[in-house]
Protein backbone atom coordinates (compact mmCIF):
# COMPACT_ATOMS: atom_id res chain seq x y z
CA UNK A 1 0.00 0.00 0.00
CA UNK A 2 1.24 3.80 -0.94
CA UNK A 3 1.34 5.92 1.93
CA UNK A 4 1.28 9.53 1.82
CA UNK A 5 2.90 11.80 4.21
CA UNK A 6 1.36 15.14 4.15
CA UNK A 7 -0.53 17.91 6.29
CA UNK A 8 -4.34 18.42 5.91
CA UNK A 9 -4.52 21.41 5.26
CA UNK A 10 -1.54 21.87 2.69
CA UNK A 11 -2.62 22.38 -1.07
CA UNK A 12 0.95 20.34 -2.24
CA UNK A 13 0.02 17.66 -0.07
CA UNK A 14 -3.74 17.74 -1.39
CA UNK A 15 -2.56 16.75 -4.96
CA UNK A 16 -0.87 13.52 -3.77
CA UNK A 17 -4.27 12.18 -2.45
CA UNK A 18 -5.86 13.72 -5.60
CA UNK A 19 -3.95 11.78 -8.24
CA UNK A 20 -4.02 8.53 -6.19
CA UNK A 21 -7.81 8.89 -5.91
CA UNK A 22 -8.40 9.92 -9.30
CA UNK A 23 -6.24 6.91 -10.69
CA UNK A 24 -7.96 4.61 -8.82
CA UNK A 25 -4.71 3.49 -6.35
CA UNK A 26 -5.32 2.94 -2.54
CA UNK A 27 -3.78 4.81 -0.14
CA UNK A 28 -2.36 5.28 4.20
CA UNK A 29 -2.69 9.62 4.52
CA UNK A 30 0.01 9.93 7.58
CA UNK A 31 -1.22 13.41 8.89
CA UNK A 32 2.21 15.58 8.83
CA UNK A 33 1.89 18.83 10.22
CA UNK A 34 4.95 21.12 8.68
CA UNK A 35 3.75 24.23 10.92
CA UNK A 36 4.09 22.41 13.78
CA UNK A 37 7.27 20.88 12.91
CA UNK A 38 6.89 17.14 12.01
CA UNK A 39 8.80 17.38 8.78
CA UNK A 40 11.93 18.58 11.00
CA UNK A 41 12.35 15.39 13.15
CA UNK A 42 15.63 12.98 12.42
CA UNK A 43 12.92 10.50 11.64
CA UNK A 44 11.13 12.21 8.99
CA UNK A 45 14.23 13.58 7.80
CA UNK A 46 15.33 10.18 6.65
CA UNK A 47 12.68 9.88 4.36
CA UNK A 48 13.26 13.47 2.95
CA UNK A 49 16.26 15.36 3.95
CA UNK A 50 14.54 18.53 2.55
CA UNK A 51 12.15 18.35 5.33
CA UNK A 52 9.27 18.84 3.15
CA UNK A 53 5.26 17.35 2.71
CA UNK A 54 4.20 15.48 0.93
CA UNK A 55 5.86 12.23 0.98
CA UNK A 56 4.82 9.46 -1.08
CA UNK A 57 5.95 5.64 -0.02
CA UNK A 58 5.62 2.86 -1.88
CA UNK A 59 4.92 -0.52 -1.24
CA UNK A 60 9.28 -1.32 -1.82
CA UNK A 61 9.74 1.34 0.14
CA UNK A 62 10.47 3.98 -2.38
CA UNK A 63 10.06 7.46 -1.31
CA UNK A 64 9.32 10.07 -3.79
CA UNK A 65 9.28 13.49 -3.17
CA UNK A 66 8.05 17.02 -4.65
CA UNK A 67 4.88 17.29 -5.06
CA UNK A 68 4.91 18.02 -8.77
CA UNK A 69 6.98 14.69 -8.93
CA UNK A 70 4.42 13.11 -7.03
CA UNK A 71 2.10 14.42 -10.07
CA UNK A 72 3.96 13.08 -12.87
CA UNK A 73 4.59 9.66 -11.03
CA UNK A 74 1.09 8.33 -10.54
CA UNK A 75 0.03 10.01 -13.60
CA UNK A 76 2.27 8.52 -16.06
CA UNK A 77 0.10 6.33 -18.58
CA UNK A 78 -3.42 7.87 -17.53
CA UNK A 79 -5.40 10.76 -19.43
CA UNK A 80 -3.74 13.47 -16.81
CA UNK A 81 -0.66 13.26 -18.24
CA UNK A 82 -0.24 13.56 -21.99
CA UNK A 83 2.67 11.12 -23.58
CA UNK A 84 6.74 12.72 -24.29
CA UNK A 85 6.08 15.57 -26.99
CA UNK A 86 5.01 19.14 -26.75
CA UNK A 87 1.60 18.36 -25.38
CA UNK A 88 3.03 17.30 -22.69
CA UNK A 89 6.02 20.33 -22.20
CA UNK A 90 2.61 22.17 -22.04
CA UNK A 91 2.06 20.21 -18.99
CA UNK A 92 5.74 20.51 -17.61
CA UNK A 93 5.71 24.47 -18.11
CA UNK A 94 2.45 25.32 -16.05
CA UNK A 95 4.44 22.56 -13.28
CA UNK A 96 7.27 24.75 -13.11
CA UNK A 97 5.25 27.90 -13.18
CA UNK A 98 3.42 26.47 -10.50
CA UNK A 99 6.44 25.93 -8.21
CA UNK A 100 8.28 29.27 -9.12
CA UNK A 101 5.56 31.82 -9.78
CA UNK A 102 2.60 30.72 -8.40
CA UNK A 103 2.89 28.72 -5.11
CA UNK A 104 5.53 31.06 -3.06
CA UNK A 105 3.09 33.57 -2.97
CA UNK A 106 -0.47 32.31 -3.36
CA UNK A 107 0.37 29.68 -1.01
CA UNK A 108 2.52 31.69 1.18
CA UNK A 109 -0.14 34.65 1.78
CA UNK A 110 -2.63 31.95 2.58
CA UNK A 111 -0.39 30.68 5.41
CA UNK A 112 1.13 33.54 6.85
CA UNK A 113 -3.09 34.89 7.02
CA UNK A 114 -5.02 32.05 7.99
CA UNK A 115 -2.94 29.25 9.29
CA UNK A 116 0.24 30.94 10.96
CA UNK A 117 -2.18 34.49 11.56
CA UNK A 118 1.45 36.38 11.41
CA UNK A 119 1.16 38.46 8.16
CA UNK A 120 1.26 41.56 10.13
CA UNK A 121 4.73 40.70 11.17
CA UNK A 122 5.90 40.48 7.78
CA UNK A 123 4.40 43.40 6.14
CA UNK A 124 7.16 43.77 3.02
CA UNK A 125 6.91 39.87 2.39
CA UNK A 126 2.63 40.03 1.95
CA UNK A 127 3.13 42.91 0.00
CA UNK A 128 5.53 40.98 -2.39
CA UNK A 129 3.07 37.85 -2.27
CA UNK A 130 0.18 40.29 -2.99
CA UNK A 131 1.84 41.50 -5.89
CA UNK A 132 3.32 38.25 -7.58
CA UNK A 133 0.46 36.33 -6.77
CA UNK A 134 -1.82 38.92 -8.93
CA UNK A 135 0.88 38.67 -11.61
CA UNK A 136 0.61 34.50 -11.24
CA UNK A 137 -3.37 34.76 -11.60
CA UNK A 138 -3.51 37.08 -14.34
CA UNK A 139 -1.02 34.57 -16.20
CA UNK A 140 -3.17 32.31 -15.73
CA UNK A 141 -6.56 34.48 -16.96
CA UNK A 142 -5.25 35.21 -19.77
CA UNK A 143 -4.93 31.29 -21.03
CA UNK A 144 -8.27 30.69 -19.49
CA UNK A 145 -10.55 33.56 -20.12
CA UNK A 146 -10.25 31.84 -24.04
CA UNK A 147 -9.79 28.07 -22.65
CA UNK A 148 -11.40 25.56 -20.63
CA UNK A 149 -8.47 23.87 -19.13
CA UNK A 150 -4.58 25.07 -18.55
CA UNK A 151 -3.15 22.95 -21.73
CA UNK A 152 -5.27 21.56 -24.76
CA UNK A 153 -4.91 17.83 -23.73
CA UNK A 154 -8.09 18.33 -21.24
CA UNK A 155 -7.99 18.54 -17.66
CA UNK A 156 -4.02 17.29 -16.65
CA UNK A 157 -2.25 17.46 -13.99
CA UNK A 158 -1.44 21.18 -14.40
CA UNK A 159 -5.00 21.75 -13.56
CA UNK A 160 -4.42 19.59 -10.42
CA UNK A 161 -1.38 21.72 -9.66
CA UNK A 162 -2.85 25.06 -10.25
CA UNK A 163 -6.21 23.98 -8.68
CA UNK A 164 -4.24 23.36 -5.13
CA UNK A 165 -3.66 26.73 -3.94
CA UNK A 166 -5.89 28.25 -6.40
CA UNK A 167 -8.91 27.11 -5.15
CA UNK A 168 -8.08 28.68 -1.54
CA UNK A 169 -6.41 31.90 -3.03
CA UNK A 170 -9.13 33.97 -0.74
CA UNK A 171 -7.72 32.34 2.43
CA UNK A 172 -4.87 34.73 1.44
CA UNK A 173 -6.74 37.56 0.43
CA UNK A 174 -7.12 37.23 -3.23
CA UNK A 175 -10.36 37.62 -4.63
CA UNK A 176 -10.82 34.92 -7.47
CA UNK A 177 -13.78 37.10 -8.39
CA UNK A 178 -11.10 39.61 -10.21
CA UNK A 179 -10.22 36.98 -12.44
CA UNK A 180 -13.34 35.20 -13.92
CA UNK A 181 -11.67 32.86 -16.31
CA UNK A 182 -9.80 31.64 -13.52
CA UNK A 183 -13.27 31.33 -11.23
CA UNK A 184 -15.01 30.11 -13.87
CA UNK A 185 -11.91 26.84 -14.33
CA UNK A 186 -12.03 26.32 -10.90
CA UNK A 187 -16.07 25.77 -10.81
CA UNK A 188 -15.37 23.36 -13.89
CA UNK A 189 -12.08 21.47 -11.88
CA UNK A 190 -14.20 21.23 -8.92
CA UNK A 191 -17.27 19.54 -11.13
CA UNK A 192 -15.37 16.79 -12.37
CA UNK A 193 -16.15 13.02 -11.30
CA UNK A 194 -13.30 12.00 -8.10
CA UNK A 195 -12.42 15.72 -6.94
CA UNK A 196 -12.22 17.04 -3.73
CA UNK A 197 -11.43 19.90 -2.28
CA UNK A 198 -8.79 21.27 0.27
CA UNK A 199 -9.88 21.67 3.72
CA UNK A 200 -10.31 24.70 4.70
CA UNK A 201 -9.89 26.96 7.92
CA UNK A 202 -13.04 27.11 10.10
CA UNK B 1 16.23 27.06 -36.42
CA UNK B 2 15.46 26.84 -33.07
CA UNK B 3 16.08 30.55 -31.38
CA UNK B 4 16.68 31.04 -27.50
CA UNK B 5 16.22 34.17 -25.79
CA UNK B 6 18.36 34.64 -23.04
CA UNK B 7 20.73 36.29 -20.73
CA UNK B 8 24.35 34.94 -21.09
CA UNK B 9 24.88 35.54 -17.02
CA UNK B 10 21.91 33.89 -16.19
CA UNK B 11 22.15 30.06 -15.17
CA UNK B 12 18.28 29.21 -16.13
CA UNK B 13 18.82 30.08 -19.79
CA UNK B 14 22.52 28.47 -19.89
CA UNK B 15 20.11 25.52 -19.15
CA UNK B 16 18.46 25.43 -22.88
CA UNK B 17 21.74 26.70 -24.66
CA UNK B 18 23.49 23.31 -22.96
CA UNK B 19 20.80 20.83 -23.88
CA UNK B 20 20.94 21.99 -27.71
CA UNK B 21 24.55 21.51 -27.70
CA UNK B 22 24.55 18.35 -25.71
CA UNK B 23 21.93 16.78 -28.21
CA UNK B 24 23.82 18.50 -31.01
CA UNK B 25 20.85 20.81 -32.34
CA UNK B 26 21.58 23.91 -33.38
CA UNK B 27 20.34 26.86 -32.29
CA UNK B 28 20.41 31.22 -32.55
CA UNK B 29 20.90 32.85 -29.38
CA UNK B 30 18.69 36.06 -28.72
CA UNK B 31 20.63 38.23 -25.98
CA UNK B 32 17.94 39.38 -23.75
CA UNK B 33 18.96 40.97 -20.73
CA UNK B 34 16.14 40.42 -18.17
CA UNK B 35 18.19 42.37 -15.40
CA UNK B 36 17.86 45.21 -18.37
CA UNK B 37 14.16 45.35 -18.68
CA UNK B 38 14.14 43.49 -22.05
CA UNK B 39 11.26 40.20 -20.86
CA UNK B 40 9.16 43.50 -19.69
CA UNK B 41 8.38 45.09 -23.10
CA UNK B 42 5.05 43.66 -24.90
CA UNK B 43 6.88 42.29 -27.69
CA UNK B 44 8.43 39.88 -25.36
CA UNK B 45 5.56 39.81 -23.43
CA UNK B 46 3.50 38.20 -26.62
CA UNK B 47 6.04 35.35 -26.24
CA UNK B 48 5.92 34.64 -22.72
CA UNK B 49 3.24 36.44 -20.85
CA UNK B 50 4.93 35.81 -17.09
CA UNK B 51 8.09 37.76 -18.77
CA UNK B 52 10.81 35.76 -18.11
CA UNK B 53 14.02 33.97 -20.06
CA UNK B 54 14.27 31.70 -20.85
CA UNK B 55 12.21 30.71 -24.10
CA UNK B 56 12.71 28.23 -26.84
CA UNK B 57 10.89 29.19 -30.20
CA UNK B 58 10.86 26.10 -32.25
CA UNK B 59 10.97 26.54 -36.04
CA UNK B 60 6.87 26.41 -36.06
CA UNK B 61 6.71 29.19 -34.00
CA UNK B 62 5.84 27.19 -30.63
CA UNK B 63 6.93 28.52 -27.68
CA UNK B 64 8.22 26.76 -24.55
CA UNK B 65 9.14 28.81 -21.77
CA UNK B 66 10.32 27.66 -18.17
CA UNK B 67 14.22 26.41 -18.27
CA UNK B 68 13.46 23.23 -16.55
CA UNK B 69 10.45 22.41 -19.40
CA UNK B 70 12.97 23.11 -21.84
CA UNK B 71 15.61 20.93 -20.36
CA UNK B 72 13.13 17.79 -20.58
CA UNK B 73 11.48 18.92 -24.01
CA UNK B 74 15.03 18.62 -25.42
CA UNK B 75 16.55 15.86 -23.39
CA UNK B 76 13.40 13.21 -24.60
CA UNK B 77 14.45 10.24 -26.32
CA UNK B 78 18.27 11.22 -25.29
CA UNK B 79 19.90 9.21 -22.39
CA UNK B 80 20.14 12.72 -20.70
CA UNK B 81 16.16 11.25 -19.18
CA UNK B 82 15.37 7.80 -18.52
CA UNK B 83 12.11 6.68 -19.87
CA UNK B 84 9.01 7.02 -17.45
CA UNK B 85 9.28 5.31 -14.25
CA UNK B 86 11.00 5.96 -11.06
CA UNK B 87 14.33 6.41 -12.83
CA UNK B 88 12.68 9.14 -14.80
CA UNK B 89 10.50 10.20 -11.32
CA UNK B 90 13.99 10.82 -9.67
CA UNK B 91 15.13 13.54 -12.66
CA UNK B 92 11.69 15.23 -11.48
CA UNK B 93 11.91 15.08 -8.16
CA UNK B 94 15.39 16.98 -8.56
CA UNK B 95 14.33 19.67 -11.11
CA UNK B 96 11.10 21.05 -8.58
CA UNK B 97 13.60 21.08 -5.63
CA UNK B 98 15.99 23.40 -8.09
CA UNK B 99 13.21 25.57 -9.05
CA UNK B 100 11.73 25.55 -5.28
CA UNK B 101 14.53 25.09 -2.97
CA UNK B 102 18.00 26.02 -4.69
CA UNK B 103 17.32 29.03 -7.49
CA UNK B 104 15.62 31.51 -5.30
CA UNK B 105 18.44 31.50 -2.79
CA UNK B 106 21.37 30.83 -4.77
CA UNK B 107 20.67 32.66 -7.98
CA UNK B 108 19.15 35.05 -6.16
CA UNK B 109 22.13 35.95 -4.07
CA UNK B 110 24.31 35.96 -6.83
CA UNK B 111 22.37 38.31 -8.94
CA UNK B 112 21.98 40.28 -6.32
CA UNK B 113 25.46 40.76 -5.55
CA UNK B 114 27.41 40.24 -8.29
CA UNK B 115 25.37 42.04 -10.87
CA UNK B 116 22.57 44.15 -9.52
CA UNK B 117 25.55 45.00 -6.67
CA UNK B 118 22.57 45.96 -4.40
CA UNK B 119 23.03 43.11 -1.77
CA UNK B 120 23.83 45.71 1.22
CA UNK B 121 20.45 47.43 0.81
CA UNK B 122 18.68 43.48 1.37
CA UNK B 123 19.99 42.52 4.92
CA UNK B 124 17.27 40.18 5.40
CA UNK B 125 16.45 38.90 2.22
CA UNK B 126 20.40 38.16 1.78
CA UNK B 127 20.40 36.79 5.29
CA UNK B 128 17.63 34.29 4.10
CA UNK B 129 19.54 33.49 0.50
CA UNK B 130 22.56 32.74 2.28
CA UNK B 131 20.89 29.98 4.98
CA UNK B 132 18.06 28.38 2.45
CA UNK B 133 20.99 28.29 -0.17
CA UNK B 134 23.19 26.79 2.49
CA UNK B 135 20.64 24.42 3.48
CA UNK B 136 20.05 23.27 -0.17
CA UNK B 137 23.48 22.15 -0.84
CA UNK B 138 23.74 20.48 2.47
CA UNK B 139 20.94 18.45 0.44
CA UNK B 140 22.88 17.97 -2.50
CA UNK B 141 25.99 16.92 -0.65
CA UNK B 142 24.21 14.16 1.22
CA UNK B 143 23.67 12.93 -2.18
CA UNK B 144 26.99 13.67 -3.71
CA UNK B 145 29.08 12.34 -1.03
CA UNK B 146 28.52 9.01 -1.78
CA UNK B 147 27.38 9.42 -5.47
CA UNK B 148 28.70 10.37 -9.30
CA UNK B 149 25.85 11.90 -9.84
CA UNK B 150 22.14 12.85 -8.77
CA UNK B 151 20.63 9.70 -9.76
CA UNK B 152 21.15 6.42 -10.74
CA UNK B 153 20.87 6.80 -14.37
CA UNK B 154 24.16 8.38 -14.85
CA UNK B 155 24.66 12.39 -15.62
CA UNK B 156 20.96 13.60 -16.40
CA UNK B 157 19.19 16.86 -16.73
CA UNK B 158 18.91 16.95 -13.03
CA UNK B 159 22.83 17.30 -13.23
CA UNK B 160 22.60 20.23 -15.59
CA UNK B 161 19.66 22.46 -13.52
CA UNK B 162 21.85 21.77 -10.39
CA UNK B 163 25.11 22.55 -12.24
CA UNK B 164 23.46 26.07 -13.52
CA UNK B 165 23.82 27.82 -10.37
CA UNK B 166 25.61 25.76 -8.36
CA UNK B 167 29.18 26.15 -10.35
CA UNK B 168 29.16 29.63 -9.96
CA UNK B 169 27.55 29.93 -6.38
CA UNK B 170 30.73 31.57 -4.99
CA UNK B 171 29.73 34.47 -6.80
CA UNK B 172 26.92 34.76 -4.21
CA UNK B 173 28.98 34.04 -1.35
CA UNK B 174 28.71 30.44 -1.04
CA UNK B 175 31.94 28.43 -0.68
CA UNK B 176 31.95 25.19 -2.36
CA UNK B 177 34.80 23.86 -0.54
CA UNK B 178 32.60 23.44 2.47
CA UNK B 179 30.86 21.02 0.35
CA UNK B 180 33.64 18.70 -1.01
CA UNK B 181 30.99 16.02 -2.92
CA UNK B 182 29.77 19.20 -4.39
CA UNK B 183 32.37 20.43 -5.68
CA UNK B 184 34.11 17.47 -7.27
CA UNK B 185 30.36 16.60 -8.92
CA UNK B 186 30.78 20.36 -10.22
CA UNK B 187 34.25 19.17 -12.08
CA UNK B 188 32.92 15.64 -13.17
CA UNK B 189 30.09 17.27 -14.98
CA UNK B 190 32.85 19.91 -15.78
CA UNK B 191 35.37 17.49 -17.92
CA UNK B 192 32.14 15.84 -19.71
CA UNK B 193 32.55 16.24 -23.59
CA UNK B 194 30.29 19.39 -24.84
CA UNK B 195 30.11 20.99 -21.60
CA UNK B 196 30.67 24.80 -20.88
CA UNK B 197 30.46 26.82 -17.88
CA UNK B 198 28.44 30.24 -17.48
CA UNK B 199 29.88 33.28 -18.56
CA UNK B 200 31.41 34.64 -15.40
CA UNK B 201 31.50 38.37 -13.91
CA UNK B 202 34.94 40.04 -14.41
Amino acid sequence: MIAVYGAATSGNCWKAAQILRLTGQPFDWVETDSNGGATGTSAFLALNPNGKVPIAVLSDGSVITESNAILLHFAEGTLWLPPPGLARTRVYEWLFFEQYSHEPYIAVARNLTTYLKTADQFPERMAQCMARGAKALGVMERRLSGHEWLTDAGPTIADLALFAYTHVADEGGFVLADYPGVAAWVARLSALPGMTTLRRAR
